[in-house]
């Protein structure tokens, strides 16, 4: 089947350069203010993007990361030089497990080859990542459309679903994990409403999901990170749908912080709870969700908030008291008890060992 | 035994006039950037006051109206300016009992009075409410502080509370609901860490609660709303700490939106779970927390935040796109199934109907 490109009113977040010399992405640190765009010319500059979130989201980091190698090699494509690449942009950020993933695939494809030919083929293998996701995601969406569908013939009305921070087409090359069942859901008339997590500390909920899902006609509104609960205990969410960076043996779900609560809330209400999960994120070296590195990002992420004030501009306002401290863990663990199923490109998998063990036989 | 005033290092949040005409209230939006000061001079101020937030926490909004219902009698103290005055403050706030509270004792001492010695008895009943929230709350700090000694003997180091939107000393007329404990163990020399969720959508724990355990000198670390699971996780809360805006019969705890959350994670994790309750915060009438009126306020609170910008201005700053609707729901309920024990004046009590029936036999 065709698969466009990009989900519905969504714009590439990465965009290779004809020329290969270069990866264009949106400068997702402005949004939803101002639509900015970034030339990354270099691996230096691709991790330096990575790390400060410039692009976000573990499908899209793993993509620009390939692409930031590729950048690397044009101009010593020796082993060591592919070596060191690799190890330098893993480390652009720990928790997503995408980057390593993609990182290892580049090498994979690249060491075989003659130094002279890893340069071009580098650039094809990124290149195929990047399209390969969009397939990927679309195939998640539509593996999920039917819980949609499912959840809509339960009963009249609008379904509501919830989600949280952005699994969205800003996270990866098109069309999102999370939300391709929702825009696919939504082209196909299905009426839909998301209750979005504005997702502190760095709001990629607020900032990216309500952006993504306005351009594409989605209806939804933006709520506190606070008020999911509230929600669910008023029959006001249908379904709960996200993303996640990284995936234990046994199911266990990492992914920012805070979805651990919601798949609380969601247990506790009779609410289903739906991870959307590439293959990719998945890290069968990992018994269990306690051994995956937690980001701990900087704590003015927490002190500071990112907006527009009266006058137009985008500034950063600070929140707390001089003196207060603050943490930031970015990120946590929910266990596979409470997931009621991971959407995968191949189908719906139960999060457990075996069934995750029987997905990626002969696959990897 | 003879009790301060106030919480060490916070200032009191209501001063009455000495001339009986007025109540300074400290301006609890400007926190934690500006100490301002508001004059309410009478009951439409104090009911703007209470509205907007000037002045908010249960306990505090009680006393505040009593203040207002003494100063809307200097000028007509008639049956009906009675009666019209507890209903018009009343409506100010819909979801914390004590406002309703607050009105119905000063309407149950003024009734049988004539009017001419209305206004002076309602100047004094309101003193009294005030200066007993201060006895209360020192009361809850007293029979809460062997929670925090017994965490503190069950393992070495420090003791990590956890904490949801501001139950402190601003929320009321003195030290605090939920603080009262955690700042009578400090002054006892517990060592003790607290974990201030930021509390969106108002942040009242990123302004307020960071504040004013910061002008005490207790140690503090500001989080999402969102890392509390993680923290539980990782067995760095020792026990969550809430106060209440209204109890149901059977214990059900409104709170701030989010609190549920945190009480379904404490669960989860085997952490105490303990709600800091006046028992002006009961409501016997209402038999479960189903019939609680939860207060949506406005969607402004969620779309924009309040900060210091970096040239020192107080400033409100946009965080969703043009076009995204926001709902704010200020609170939510926490069932009593998920709460270790209530911490009343009178000592701990049992989240269940027959224990909170005990309690208040003989004592409305």
């Amino acid at each position: 089947m065709t698969v466009p490109a990009e989900a519905p009113g969504a714009l590439r977040p990465l965009q290779p350069a004809d020329t290969g010399d270069a990866v264009v992405v949106v400068d997702q640190r402005w949004l939803p203010h101002e639509l900015r765009h970034a030339t990354l010319s270099s691996a230096q500059e691709v991790f330096a993007a990575i790390r400060d979130m410039v692009v976000r989201g573990a499908p899209l980091i793993g993509a620009t990361a390939a692409f930031g190698l590729a950048l690397q090699l044009r101009s010593d494509a020796g082993d060591a030089a592919l070596e060191q690449g690799v190890r330098h942009l893993r480390g652009a950020r720990p928790t997503a497990v995408n980057l390593a993933w993609a990182l290892e695939r580049m090498q994979r494809r690249l060491r075989p080859l003659p130094a002279a030919a890893r340069a071009a083929a580098a650039w094809a293998e990124a290149l195929a990542i990047a399209e390969e996701d969009v397939l990927v995601n679309h195939a998640i969406g539509r593996h999920g459309l039917p819980l949609l569908q499912a959840a809509a013939a339960r009963r009249a009305g609008v379904v509501n679903v919830l989600t949280h921070c952005n699994a969205g087409a800003l996270a990866t090359c098109g069309w999102g994990t999370a939300t391709a069942p929702i825009y696919l859901a939504h082209a196909a008339g299905l009426p839909l409403h998301v209750w979005v997590d504005e997702t502190r500390p760095r709001n990629q909920g607020a900032a990216l999901t309500a952006w993504e899902l306005g351009r594409a006609g989605v209806p939804h509104t933006v709520v506190s990170d606070n008020a999911g609960g509230h929600l669910m205990r008023q029959g006001l969410v249908d379904l709960v749908l996200v993303g996640c960076d990284r995936v234990a043996a046994n199911g266990d779900v990492c992914n920012k912080v805070g979805t651990y609560l919601k798949a609380l809330a969601a247990r506790d209400n009779g609410v289903p709870f739906h991870v959307a999960m590439p293959t990719s994120t998945l890290d069968r070296s990992l018994p269990d969700g306690g051994a995956i590195p937690v980001e701990q990002r900087s704590a003015r992420e927490q002190t500071h908030v990112w907006g527009r004030d009266g006058e137009g501009r985008v500034v950063e306002v600070q929140v707390v008291p001089d003196g207060s401290v603050a943490a930031n863990p970015a990120f946590d663990v929910t266990p596979a008890r409470l997931v009621t199923s991971l959407i995968t490109e191949h189908g719906l998998v139960a999060a457990e060992a075996r069934a995750l063990a029987a997905l990626t036989e002969g696959r990897a």
